[in-house]
């Protein structure tokens, strides 16, 4: 049983800021916002809140500021770390009323919203005018949880994360504050980048209650690609020879055989059971694309591949990126009794062959059920790794073989998250991966919120 | 005649940290560390230190600090606001001799140098591996100060800046301290992104000894084009046109009819004189190329153009950007008794046609010599106006129409600075571009120079 951190007294002035349906201490509101959809411990915070406007968030944010409390951002619970869980209890802000496309500049390329919004309803609004906002992290993620966490997905590999689609956001500082930080111009020099410098900081400097982001225009050609290996190990060779080539790929991803059995089963796609890369090109014209799909075809041929299905109708190619997305959630239902744990390292291109190999020596040494599934362009691989619940014995070699794997992928000079965010589960990794630069985030973390109410419990080991 | 800020025991000291032919107070090795390549007034330094290791610029920012000596990082001295003039005197730490390319990891895309290294000797490193560093500036930049002032350049348009191209930097902080952020992955969610904070900020917050930055790959075909127009306004709606038709043109310039008559006058390149768009688009092959050509004909005619010339040869697109890149010398050239000021601000492209209009419209009004080339595929103008070197008068004239134009800029949601960086003459500025972030940004100065020492007098208004 946790200790509440918030009085009768904080609940009663809370209340007051906000009209009565969009404040919520009750049971089951709270279990909702007690986990995120990763395998991290729940939480209940002590209250819930919707807060519709900035002046809100203001007020409640100052007033936590002013009594010590902890307040913490919710998008949809769709990230993959607990990075919104309220892991001290305290306040949670759900922006899921906060969710309005104030603007679309179609004639500047960019969208002004509001942190709620859904991002496959930005770009439904926006599908009429040729353009859309890249970044696909899969789930229906909102724009305010992708720029915390950063948010990366299919799409990455040819169009980068989130963080490069912001160009102004308003934030609510700790101490109440309202800051409006970046312009709307794409190209400047002006002063230091704080929109950078929050985005990807996972709610711990400040909440976001605004945002311009960046559009671009949709490709008029695309074309889907299936290419069969005889093992993750050629696949992933064909993969670092086809970003090589520079063929510019708008989703390049990887699935090892656990995975394609596991697609086949729910979406009886008929897909050869071996390791696979999912390709997507795209381009002005079909002449243009089918040039660099015959391209693609030699790379693949070259490593080993033992078919390559290309011309993919608009139809089997969203049939395919779907159960791509579904991935996650397949990996779950297959099993019922078991609790998963993802992983979502990054590393040098060059040295990608190397660490998918790796992982999958461990992984078949362990003797754990594991699914390698990767954002291979951009050298991210997830791993989903299964642990019976209640075995003890058996999480701990989950978190062994994870804590290996990660170790690995910082030796290699990469990352402990491509794009999932630091949240709880990589805490443990930042005095590694960031040596002294960690101390000085801390200070910039405490420069920003001084008593340390944003977010607390995150990014940072000791926290 | 300004007083020295270091004492005699100051100079014996640093004296001591590096080799004799290293160090110097002679007058003309401080008249050459005088002044960029801007209208600002000169001022000495005390010294020019040439460090060739980290540890040597380690000692000296740690000596500054305790004696609280300003420091200035100096790449070739070829920025355009006064970014590296030690407006308090103090040490010059001058990078040239820092200059190793220390690695090229081909196959990861990447390669680790060291700040003194001018941009295009690394370009000419990598030419055999088909890799290349894309921010283009045009002057000999180096790459450290290219970083320090987040450089753009033709290029900007269809690459990003140079900002965009940084994976890790090390950096020796103002207390003396070696700090490593970043990593080799360019797809990372792992805590602040400390890179970004540091890249733009003029050597303010600290000073690089080292980078590792992104490569890509050479682009197989390219195509250079020039559209004539009957005013700069079509050639600006026609800008926004090709923008908006996602031609991703790798350099969209628009050069007005007096840029043209300087360049005819020195390059005998028989331009037509009119008000000019330079476009190079790239692809992979030459197939593709003449599509994207037959699309920005169209665009261009549409807006009114008189004639479209494309096809270009190597060596004529060569010419073409010598002599683009050569326009700043040739306005100083054909004012001999004339100081430039450069105007660099950019807008959201909608609102570009309206920025160049006005920009055309004062400076007639003004009767003063302007030329304007941009950087228009970025929203990005420069304007250089010429000023009588003693006619004080008129000089006001030319504060006054930069300051109005600036807030042109800024009034249409832009950004004072597109490229050169903030200086000594964007200072004014940043309040109204920055409100109450603005004071954030001079804490986090603070944060990371609690004694001020780093290139003091820029970026802030009361610095």
């Amino acid at each position: 049983m946790n200790v509440p951190a918030l009085s009768p007294e904080d609940i009663t002035a809370l209340a007051a800021m906000v009209d009565a349906d969009r404040f919520s201490t009750g049971g089951s509101v709270l279990d909702l916002h007690a986990r995120d959809q990763s395998h991290h411990h729940a939480r209940k915070p002590d209250v819930v809140i919707w807060p519709t406007a900035a002046s809100e968030v203001m007020a409640i944010v100052a007033y936590a500021n002013d009594h010590r409390l902890p307040v913490t951002g919710w998008g949809s619970g769709s990230s993959l770390e607990g990075n919104p869980i309220p892991v001290r209890g305290g306040i949670i802000l759900d922006f899921s009323r906060m969710n309005r496309i104030l603007s679309i500049q179609e004639e500047n390329f960019q969208a002004d919203v509001e942190p709620g919004v859904i991002y496959q309803d930005l770009n439904a609004r926006l599908r009429h005018t040729g353009l859309f906002f890249p970044p696909d992290p899969g789930a229906r993620a909102t724009i305010g949880g992708m720029i915390a966490n950063n948010a990366g997905g299919t799409t990455t590999v040819r169009y980068g994360s989130t963080k490069d689609y912001v160009l102004k956001l308003t934030v609510v500082l700790a101490n109440g504050e309202l800051v409006d930080m970046g312009c709307r111009v794409k190209k400047s020099s002006s002063a230091y980048d704080l929109v950078r410098l929050f985005a990807g900081s996972e709610g711990t400097l400040g909440i976001v209650v605004k945002a311009t982001i960046r559009l671009v225009g949709l490709p008029a050609e695309f074309s889907a690609t299936i290419a069969n290996f005889p093992s993750v190990e050629t696949a992933s060779r064909a993969v670092f020879e086809l970003i090589r080539a520079g063929l510019d790929p708008a989703a390049l991803e990887l699935l090892d055989a656990e995975c394609i059995q596991l697609i086949n089963q729910e979406k009886d796609l008929g897909l050869n059971v071996s390791p696979t890369l999912f390709m997507e090109f795209q381009g002005p014209t079909l002449n243009q694309l089918s040039e660099t799909m015959e391209m693609a075809r030699d790379i693949c041929e070259d490593a080993g591949c033992s078919e390559f299905r290309t011309g993919l109708g608009r139809a089997e190619r969203n049939r395919l990126f779907e159960a791509r997305h579904e991935l996650g959630e397949m990996v779950v239902r297959n099993h019922p009794d078991g609790r998963i744990r993802v992983m979502d390292m990054a590393v040098p291109i060059a040295t990608y062959p190397e660490m998918i190999a790796d992982a999958r020596r461990e992984l078949t040494a362990s003797g754990l059920s594991g699914y390698i599934f990767s954002h291979a362009g951009d050298g991210n691989i997830h791993i989903n790794v299964v642990g019976e619940k209640d075995n003890s014995a058996q999480w701990t070699q989950v978190d062994q073989l994870t804590d290996k794997l990660v170790q690995k992928a910082l030796d290699l000079d990469g990352t402990a998250t491509g794009e999932h965010g630091v949240g709880i589960g990589k805490r443990q990794f930042m005095e590694t991966e960031h040596g002294g630069s960690l101390a000085w985030m801390k200070r910039i973390k405490t420069l920003f919120d001084p008593n340390g109410i944003l977010n607390p419990g995150k990014i940072f080991p000791s926290s």
